[in-house]
């Protein structure tokens, strides 16, 4: 089975990545750009049955730090 | 207009952040982990009427690396 995490910086947080590629959308010439956010999408290959609490854990214990990041996760 | 961006790696293209995960889920006592890849996810703030080329161009010179990544982007 696939599982698609997404995991993004919880609101507040500063986002000096997203900062960044603002600033460098700007200086390329694109205006209008007003804010940016970057994070991760981690895809899991995981074997049939695997279930949302194993996954939950996988994403507590190492994909997403969850003191600052916040993170969902979908099966495709 | 809120635009979401995913960035992954080609098919083919070697994944060592993928492998590290991989093999920090079985060190953890995950089983059944057969394959793992990571990308990137950006969320813009653009203005309203921003069109699909201007986001692409976005994605082609500063977001992927259109070389070892593809990109794809919603509107959400």
């Amino acid at each position: 089975m696939k599982v698609r995490v997404h995991v993004m910086l919880k609101d507040g947080v500063l986002d000096p990545q997203g900062e960044a590629v603002r600033h460098a959308l700007g200086s390329l010439g694109f205006s209008g750009v007003d804010a940016v956010r970057q994070g991760k999408v981690i895809e899991l290959d995981l074997e049939d049955g695997t279930s949302d609490e194993t996954i939950a854990e996988m994403c507590e214990k190492l994909l997403a730090n969850t003191v600052i990041e916040s993170y969902r996760f979908e099966t495709i």
